[in-house]
């Protein structure tokens, strides 16, 4: 029966590290085709995040008949409850990463990155990237090292969103409402998908610890 | 030990709808200031998130203490997962208000609603109000029907959030960055904050039906 219910907590596990990779693959993909305007690559993301969804709804399923039948206590406990929300984390980020892609097929063939912001961007989606792949690599190994790099990176991130703003705010954009909406609303999806991977490292430290950081 | 039981799951439920309270108290209070420039009111909303994130962190205690001593299952168990993700939404949603309070106290003496916009926030704060007293009411009460209230007061959200950016996009903003920019975010928090008075009604929807919508 122990042997079972180890098992069960582990499919979680795998679960979780999973779905993450999906995401890390699906903002990957996002932030190239929203740099690069590549349409196709938009649309693979936009189609693709429905299997997240189907995903973390068996995981919750899962998670939550383990709870009913397991009655888990104590560091189980703790991962099965930050499981469903490190599965509603994930989820928002895999949704995210289709609001990005979106802002790439809406604008194209005309590229969604206002003049002047470029660098910021793929200095930006390259953080979401590492940021996804150190949320695997936290889920997968659970070395708490990896939480801080977390919130370095988040440290970063939004470094980088107050530095967009600046610059919309400056006079070069002044006759390009569209290009200030994009970079606004692109700016924003970059910036709150870092805050939910700051979210799973939070649930990770509490798992870990046992404390609510 | 089965009243004790009771006792407990009717606190955290108690406690949802007090936190409920106060996020319907904050999106009143955080809309109102965005309306009409009110700064004090403005940091009122501001100076007052912090309340919100304690009880939800006490809640989410709460919670976890249950899941661990009395071991809930069926409906019961529903409502002890259904109160954790109900709180991180109400948690969001008071971050939203917050937010909206920001935006109101960065332009201050000035309107933060770019011009023609007026009526169109004003109906948008109006339906984020009302969804935060039907899921207040939701919490209270436990009527189903207040669900589908709330799914279609969404709809006229969403159907507002698209006008915005057809405005904004529009030839009128054309020479107003900070305008731009303060719409598109605005419109935003008040979209978002009724998707999550979306997820909070989803979960009472599973709480009371037992399958996940």
């Amino acid at each position: 029966m122990r042997e079972v219910f180890q098992q069960s907590l582990r499919e979680v596990q795998d679960g979780l590290v999973k779905i993450a990779e999906l995401v890390e693959v699906a903002i990957d993909n996002a932030t190239t085709a929203f740099g690069s305007s590549d349409v196709a690559l938009a649309e693979q993301v936009i189609d693709g995040s429905e299997a997240v969804e189907v995903l973390v709804a068996e995981l919750d399923q899962q998670t939550f008949d383990i709870l009913a039948r397991q009655q888990p206590v104590a560091s189980d406990l703790r991962l099965m409850v930050g499981a469903l929300r490190m599965s509603a984390s994930l989820e928002r980020m895999a949704d995210l990463a289709q609001h990005i892609a979106q802002l790439a097929r809406y604008r194209y063939p005309e590229s969604a990155i206002p003049k002047g912001l470029k660098k910021t961007f793929v200095r930006m989606g390259a953080l979401d990237v590492e940021m996804a792949a150190k949320v695997v690599e936290l889920l997968r190994d659970q070395d708490p090292n990896t939480i801080d790099e977390i919130r370095d990176l988040d440290d970063d991130l939004d470094e980088l969103h107050a530095k967009v703003f600046e610059k919309v705010l400056s006079d070069k954009l002044a006759d390009n409402p569209t290009g200030v909406v994009d970079a606004t609303l692109a700016s924003r999806y970059h910036e709150r998908f870092g805050d939910h991977a700051v979210s799973v490292a939070k649930q990770m430290a509490f798992f870990l610890h046992g404390v609510a950081e």
